[in-house]
């Protein structure tokens, strides 16, 4: 092959596919970018970790048509390092491949093309599209629970689902056991009957990456065990975890009877707070609820005392309850608004928060005995 | 004591003294910053490891005079989540230090102040000033090669000494034994007979930073065991490194007879550039030179090869040398001006980079084989 493409377009392309690649392989050519240049002056750049892999095609000067393999984080080096608006020739041929820009020449050794693993998509019967904006939602208000023990492999992801209920909608949760994020959308038309699936850690961190360079829509199709993205010039296919997301439905409560609402800014401020000085390993903060007053505290053996009172509208009884300060602060982050309602039963008991009753995202905190 | 002060202006003290203090400490006071309120309305601050002290005074209301201290990292924590534009108050009794802004409260554990360590500073003899702006470059240009190789802690600092050569100069010198960089400022008055003396780098790293935020003179005092500089409101005094720091002055060569004149910014690039493929032990890079044609050049064996050529200005013998491409890429770094010139003699000898004849920094490199 033989062809000359702009080191931007090249570079902006390698970026994509090279956080694809893991650093370390035991099997050399999946440190490899597959590189294809077709006779109608598009180059396809492929990267697999063999659980997830992107295409991406982009326009070039193709001279010679062909493909090959070469390390992906080397090309993404080289081109991050070659003069701004300089031309890229790529020649590939004999088991190497010349890379030339400027006065810089390189010749990095390939790997044939034919050795390079391609995940089989097989059927992707359910196809929708949804709006790249609420793509983005779903993801960001719901990925800071998924669950990064291995041993639980069917929490390492988000959860999506459609139900009628009585609405059709499409809806994504992750879960670590500790807390609970859900978002609720309309279900685009097409998802209708698709299967339960859970979309893993990986492949949301780079679909959200893509996700930030795309307006419009994203193409979605899968099946019960593969997902495909089509986003922009990239397409993003992913295993799907192979187990069962645990029926989460349970751990929503719903006759929590005490309400709470408060400016999630300054609460979050006054957690970040007293939760400076919480120990590492707990990071418990006690929240005292009385009449309109809400007193956050942290007591540590080793540090001291904190405490804050910050305003919030709560007529129930007062009783304390405790929550870890991370958890607690990773969901008042995910809330836009200029109140948030805290739905508390006991100190024992489940809380439920959400923007409001018919916020799309919803989330759910253990408390922590204090 | 009890005194309020400025969250801005205790957070900015904060931030001066809480990087003196380590991480980790066996001995629980050295976590510690002593905090003294004097009735003139001023708090000092200070923070130790035993080899590095840095105090800073500042503006408070003083209500009642006293000292103690409390940890160092904690308070600054505090300070830098406290509402913007908040006052603080610090109130210390029977052991315990009350933090109050707004609506935060912190009860924290404190240890008297009588434990807590103060260097004796002893008789300072020799006394100068430096412009802030002359510390700065004689620092930047002279840091990166301070070695880390702690068995040579001889070499673990800058070294100043003062000579008559024939001009009354003061010079700082730093190698870890591959690189050597020398700076040569004129003598300031109050230097003549200066001991030799070796400043640690953790010092130079907590001057370098106190040195972005003043401008103006710098006080220096100084025996042959410690230093001490005044910069603003902050007094930084450590203890200097006791060893000999190696006649430097038999590696600067004085016979090379060959000389490149180049832009030090397309011979950093096209460095930079080959060095993509260096392996990462070794990095090195090899330098061909033939009459004004300068060509970098980088062979691995895993990688395949590298090749720039870049114009410079040369008329001697052709021959090849090698560097350490980050070795020499900390040295062009340091390069401002349009050209740089490489002073060179065969393979084997160390070069001579300097920026021209009479600049203030010169820098020796040894070369590698290839």
């Amino acid at each position: 092959m033989k062809a000359t493409i702009e080191r931007a377009t090249l570079l902006k392309s390698l970026g994509h596919v090279q956080s694809v690649v893991e650093r370390r392989n035991t099997i050399p050519i999946l440190s490899n970018v597959l590189i294809e240049a077709a006779a109608d002056g598009t180059i396809r750049l492929m990267a697999t970790d063999l659980d997830l892999q992107v295409v991406e095609q982009v326009q070039a000067q193709v001279e010679t048509p062909g493909s090959t393999t070469i390390s992906a984080h080397t090309l993404f080096d080289i081109a991050r390092k070659l003069p701004e608006g300089s031309q890229v020739l790529l020649h590939a041929a004999e088991g190497k491949m010349l890379i030339q820009a400027g006065r810089a020449r390189f010749n990095l050794s390939t790997l044939p093309r034919d050795d390079f693993p391609i995940i089989a998509e097989g059927e992707l019967p359910t196809r929708f599209e949804l709006p790249a904006e609420t793509l983005k939602q779903i993801i960001d208000k719901t990925r800071f629970a998924i669950s990064t023990e291995e041993t639980r492999y069917y929490l390492n992801g988000i959860f999506f689902h459609v139900s009628d209920d009585p609405q059709p909608v499409l809806k994504a949760a992750a879960t670590d056991g500790h807390r609970l994020a859900r978002v609720t959308v309309a279900r685009p038309d097409g998802a209708e009957g698709m299967p339960d699936i859970i979309v893993p850690r990986k492949c949301i961190a780079e679909l959200r990456k893509l996700l930030d360079e795309v307006e419009g829509s994203v193409d979605i199709a899968l099946s019960a065990s593969k997902i495909r993205f089509g986003i922009g010039n990239a397409i993003l296919t992913s295993k799907l975890i192979d187990g069962t997301f645990p029926d989460y439905s349970r751990v929503i409560p719903t006759g929590n009877d005490k309400l709470l609402k408060i400016d999630p800014r300054s609460f979050e401020e006054g957690v970040d707070r007293v939760a400076t000085i919480a120990t590492e390993k707990t990071r418990a903060v006690k929240m005292a609820l009385d009449r309109d007053k809400i007193t956050l505290s942290v007591t540590s053996p080793e540090n001291g005392t904190a405490a804050e009172e910050v305003p919030g509208d709560y007529d129930g009884e007062g009783f304390e309850i405790g929550f870890n300060a991370r958890y607690l602060l990773d969901i008042l982050q995910q809330i836009e608004g200029d109140t948030v309602d805290l739905h508390l039963a006991d100190q024992a008991a489940p809380t439920l928060i959400r923007e409001s009753d018919t916020s799309p995202a919803l989330y759910v905190l253990m408390p922590m005995r204090v």
